[in-house]
């Protein structure tokens, strides 16, 4: 059998699941790994400029391609980096975390490495990560190494979770038989008993038959890589009314007619859906993750229905859980939908359509979301941040063709402008979305705003900011000084972390007509040459002293 | 007795420990402890732009007040600084990490609060921090909370390590009685027994006297706060020669005739330190922490002298090791030594002075950090960045009345742009110090440039950027892709971070001729108004063709 090296063979594996960017930053334990990917010519390396935007980026490629992948430095390179797998890990996004370690002899030798906490231990760091991973390994045996790597990989892919694989240079380099690679990872979990699916099918098809007002919730699961597809199908078959939750939203159709909106408790946009939720008495949903973020901070009250709670690894039918695999039974659900009659239909109040008839004078936040459903445009990928961005966008009705995406558990501010780097890497590899746009604050933008040295890379990518950040202050200190954020001058940073980029455009829009004139402009020269633009409304307080003076598009 | 709110009691126990500014990052979870900052009126607050840049100035603070503290939000927050705790860890400086936590009526709930992993579990963050803590504690009691504040304290004081107190909204708005204020907290270690460190002072002072070349080594536990200012006094007792590690470099007054040079194994500066100290046959070492960038990678070979091994907790004198305090100890040397005659004096080469005779056209590694000599000035605060900027500088003799340190062990890239801003904070408070000088790379700077943004609140303060970084291509990859660094505008930059400084001053320098027109610039217009420069010097390959364009100092 020929051989190749351990190195090759994790990279070979992680082609075969899908990836082909690294992202990450170079440092020294990790850099005779980082030798090998060019001459193999698999991946393609993406350095960022520092680990929590490779971390957010691995997440937000893992979102659109069912696995990311970061690599870094052991110690300060991986620590860097732990806030960006933490949302990972909550929020079920595959990435593996690949860290280059000191050689087995040195680990051995207990010498004080640099990047070490100076003790001679190297077990802290891999300890450090096993609160955020499903699955860690540290390569110590070129034995044992590949098989190491396919049960850390196949535990990634089956939880859907992150996961952490050490690797040396004296590892990496070592040789070993590609025989291996003739066993195939499973990328999906393996089927459920054919008879236990069949029963509970039937339990779950009972439920919605006899019911009198069925909807169906798509939530947190209907997120995950490998449900996502179904969703759509799902609502088709079933002909009933569905809802998105704030982690939900993106996934759907949201121009079917079977859309009722964002039901987030009594934060539910619109406000409408509350009652036609209450009303329900079947909601077959799709991955019910009730953070508070995810339910308008607990204020869901649903009591007389009867929900049927499909996740990762089981189904539970009102009180009674079953154990299934829900990435075999959402298809079977979908067929046997199509065979039932239409069942009841629970009154939805139609979603008002955006009132064009009038331009405010200045750019209010109701006035904005409802915008955004124009500015969009099939072939978009959107992604919010956490917090006003997120809860706003609900208001926002995706066109056909649209996907958004948010992290709206973990809620990590500055995540949405890192992940949107690998977003937009995933998107250019599978063609699937054209254009890249982000909705962030300041307030989080601060956070990962090297992240912006991308843009450049980027073609067909473009940048929207609202700087509207607020929502710290509405949780406490409404006019507390540690809830300012300083002004920075945004356009003038889009530009020098990318001086090689010479057509790159700004703009800083206070009025609502300034604001349809930005995007007349974007839509007569939206080429395939570099097009970006940010938008930006200062904070409602500093916009009306300087309103007056900077009324133009500049 | 008086009531006062455990949040505040935490805040008067940092001020009794020194600490004056809190760094940090809004996030919910803290808020309502942090509005207790303003009208407690001890503290002030300083927001940094993310929670790297954050504990990193945490860090910077603590090395020259003694302690430094930090507050972020549970889960993401405190993730993103872990980097910046593990490199305070490993280099002894104490930096107590405050977390602010959900109330313990949501912990107990095991509802799915944002921020957590979304499992219910509260506690995986404080297991992730106990591995690089001395002492953790999650304050969920009231009537312990005091006593738990100052266990922890003490600890972070006794092994000066970072430490990490939990503290939800409920427990900081908890009264306590300030019966237990009037209890100081212990800033130093307790005194060694009388008896036994007599014992080891005259053993360590008898192996001194025997010596026919007895030299001190100023390594890394002199950099230890408690250590620092024996330094000197102990110079100047022992009239012998001394040297500096990479790590112990810039606590001593390095015009001291007795100053040899900075000992590092083969990497020595200048190279007849390695003969100097080889002929040694006694050497009192403060604190030797032998890792791989402090020793010239381990290129230290020293077999015959006796070396007396000054620790926190202990004192070896060659291979037996004794419990001692060496905060008591040093003094007791220090007496001790003024009393015995002159010891026998190894030949040291003296330092060449720096060559100004001539002016190179390109700006040379060799020329750069002998020109720094002169470009310091007394009372001058100098952090250089791991790497390059380290390793260069240890040619760079100091001015009497300067200060220099850097992160010789844990060498995280990024570190020393954030340390300047909590070192600067720090020496504002103290006025121990006029000017900050940051020293750096471009491939380290973009890890945290948003630091920038500090530069405007920083009278006095200026910035110096080298851009040389090159380290991780003598590692590994000299010509790879990976190893490249993307050019950034960072006059561009600099500005932006802080659009409402006007009068913020940048520099391009690729000639030594321009340098030194710079320097003479700054001298004399160095008022107490804002005053500031960014120094860069592109990398040397894309110098070579931009240098003919770019000639001037605009």
């Amino acid at each position: 059998m020929p051989e190749i090296l351990v190195g090759e063979y994790l990279f070979l594996r992680l082609k075969e699941i899908g990836i082909e960017t690294l992202f990450g930053v170079p440092g020294d334990f990790e850099l005779a790994l980082l030798e090998l990917v060019e001459p193999q010519g698999l991946l393609t390396w993406l350095g960022t400029p520092n680990e929590l935007v490779g971390a957010y980026a691995a997440d937000g490629y893992a979102r659109q391609k069912g696995a990311g992948a970061l690599v870094t430095t052991f110690g300060p390179g991986e620590l860097s980096a732990l806030c960006g797998i933490g949302g990972s890990y909550c929020e079920n996004v595959p990435v593996v975390h690949i860290v280059g370690y000191p050689t087995n002899a040195a680990q051995k030798s207990g010498k004080i490495l640099h990047h070490t906490l100076g003790d001679g231990n190297y077990d802290h760091y891999v300890k450090i990560s096993s609160e955020l991973s499903c699955a860690t390994t540290v390569l110590t045996d070129p034995s044992t190494a590949v098989v190491e790597i396919d049960r850390v990989l196949t535990a990634m892919l089956y939880h859907q979770r992150p996961a952490y694989i050490g690797i040396s240079e004296d590892v990496a380099y070592s040789k070993v038989s590609t025989e291996y690679l003739d066993t195939k990872l499973t990328r999906t979990l393996p089927p459920s008993a054919a008879e236990s699916e069949a029963k509970i099918l039937a339990k779950i098809m009972a439920a919605l038959s006899s019911a009198k007002a069925p909807i169906l919730m798509v939530d947190g699961g209907a997120a995950i890589n490998t449900w996502a597809e179904h969703v759509d199908p799902l609502v088709e078959a079933l002909r009933i009314p569905f809802f998105v939750t704030l982690l939900g939203k993106g996934v759907a159709n949201e121009q079917s007619s079977y859309y009722g909106g964002c039901f987030s408790g009594a934060g539910s946009c619109p406000m409408s859906v509350i009652k036609a939720v209450s009303q329900a008495d079947c909601i077959l949903w799709l991955g019910n993750y009730p953070s508070d973020f995810n339910t308008g901070m607990f204020s869901e009250h649903i009591e007389q229905a009867t929900i049927i709670d499909l996740q990762q690894f089981s189904a539970k039918i009102g009180s009674i859980e079953y154990k299934a695999k829900i990435n075999y039974l959402l298809p079977r659900i979908i067929e046997a939908a199509k065979d039932i009659p239409q069942l009841p239909q629970l009154h939805v109040d139609s979603i008002p359509a955006p009132d064009t008839s009038s331009l405010p004078e200045k750019i209010e936040q109701d006035w904005l979301w409802d915008r955004m459903t124009s500015f969009l445009r099939p072939g978009d990928l959107v992604v919010t941040e956490t917090g006003t961005s997120q809860v706003g966008f609900t208001a926002t009705r995706l066109p056909s063709g649209c996907h958004s995406y948010t992290q709206a558990v973990y809620g990590s501010i500055g995540y949405a402008t890192g992940s949107a780097v690998g977003a937009a890497i995933a998107a250019k590899e599978t063609g699937r979305f054209k254009r890249m746009v982000l909705i962030t604050g300041e307030g989080s933008l601060q956070l990962t705003i090297q992240a912006f040295r991308f843009w450049s890379d980027m073609t067909l990518c473009r940048l929207c900011l609202w700087s509207t950040t607020k929502v710290e202050r509405y949780f406490c200190g409404m006019n507390s000084k540690h809830n300012d954020v300083p002004m920075w001058d945004y356009g003038a940073l889009f530009k020098a972390f990318a001086p090689e980029v010479t057509d790159a455009r700004t703009f800083q829009v206070t009025t609502a007509k300034e604001l349809d004139l930005v995007d007349m402009m974007l839509e007569y020269q939206d080429t395939p040459t570099v097009m970006k633009a940010v938008f930006e409304e200062k904070r409602t307080a500093l916009a009306k002293s300087a309103a007056a003076a900077k009324s133009t598009v500049s």
